[in-house]
């Protein structure tokens, strides 16, 4: 699965490509699309489209994993982040790819098997998965990358609970049920 | 001037054509476009551009006016709002349309006199600005006619300040810095 991660900012915003399946992950690319903070909130939308819409067309992505944005966030920041979250939903939207949003707990939880390890340590395993001497610069690019990792292990594993729930609903509406309940509590 | 409004939001986003100046104010159109709160966030996104798109190339439009969004609005829809926001602002950058946010109180000031003003009181002035015999429906339409009335009056006279000041720049430095404080302190 190929999956672009997305880590949204206004000034600057995190892209990672990498392809991945449950338990491992290979990098294709990292960086960050910046914008300069002088410019007009819509001007700096439209170069976030721009950079996005360039990634986008580079790779043949199978889905796109942008980070969840929460008003619980730094309340300073949390509009811009949101807004350039909704450029990067949207050009996923326009070439037709899948996009699933993870919190940064689901990240953290999915790379080092704990939601509250800290920096470092999710750093520490982005190197050793991805078998990298040090983790992507700058962190913005590194996080868009761990987002790239998490839905390539969780959303493979969250896709396979579907599937068969849809596959056992036809059959035995009760296992069906029982997935569903799985999956949910999961 | 010919101004479209726009009162985000990922259900309804209000929106509304007006040309005004200082003073006086005509209504050329207002809807809403609507969104399913069933599809994925980044298709909702999607619709509001299309949606967008179709209203921006109807009209041979000066400006584009955006509710601005704070993070103190509620906290259940901001980062909704802020994404239907940024989409209203990344096609206006794309038509190289100029983009100005407004507060709901610049706009209540704007239209009633008062920051503080309720919803029927705008509403009341807004038909009595457009010679209407209701305020247009539903509510984030208005909203969206209100904002359009709101720079049309208020971002005529913001440039209008802005030339004189660099005009005066050009001459008598003194004046220039005068009418620079003025304008931030308005």
């Amino acid at each position: 699965m190929l999956v672009l991660g997305v880590d949204p900012g206004l000034t600057r915003c995190g892209v990672g490509v990498v392809e991945g399946s449950p338990g491992r992950a290979r990098l294709l690319a990292a960086g960050v699309i910046r914008t300069d903070a002088g410019l007009d909130t819509s001007r700096r939308l439209l170069a976030i489209e721009t950079g996005l819409e360039e990634w986008i067309s580079q790779y043949d992505l199978d889905v796109v994993a942008v980070e969840r944005v929460f008003a619980q966030h730094n309340l300073m920041t949390v509009v811009g982040t949101a807004q350039a979250a909704a450029v990067a939903m949207l050009v996923a939207a326009r070439h037709n790819l899948p996009v699933h949003q993870h919190t940064p707990s689901e990240v953290k939880a999915a790379i080092t098997g704990s939601g509250r390890a800290d920096k470092a340590q999710v750093g520490t395993m982005v190197c050793r998965i991805l078998h990298l001497d040090e983790a992507p610069k700058p962190a913005d690019a590194a996080d868009a990358v761990a987002l790239a990792i998490c839905h390539s292990w969780r959303g493979a594993a969250a896709e396979r609970l579907e599937e068969a729930a849809h596959l056992a609903n036809a059959q035995r509406p009760g296992l069906a049920q029982r997935l569903h309940t799985r999956k949910v509590l999961a």
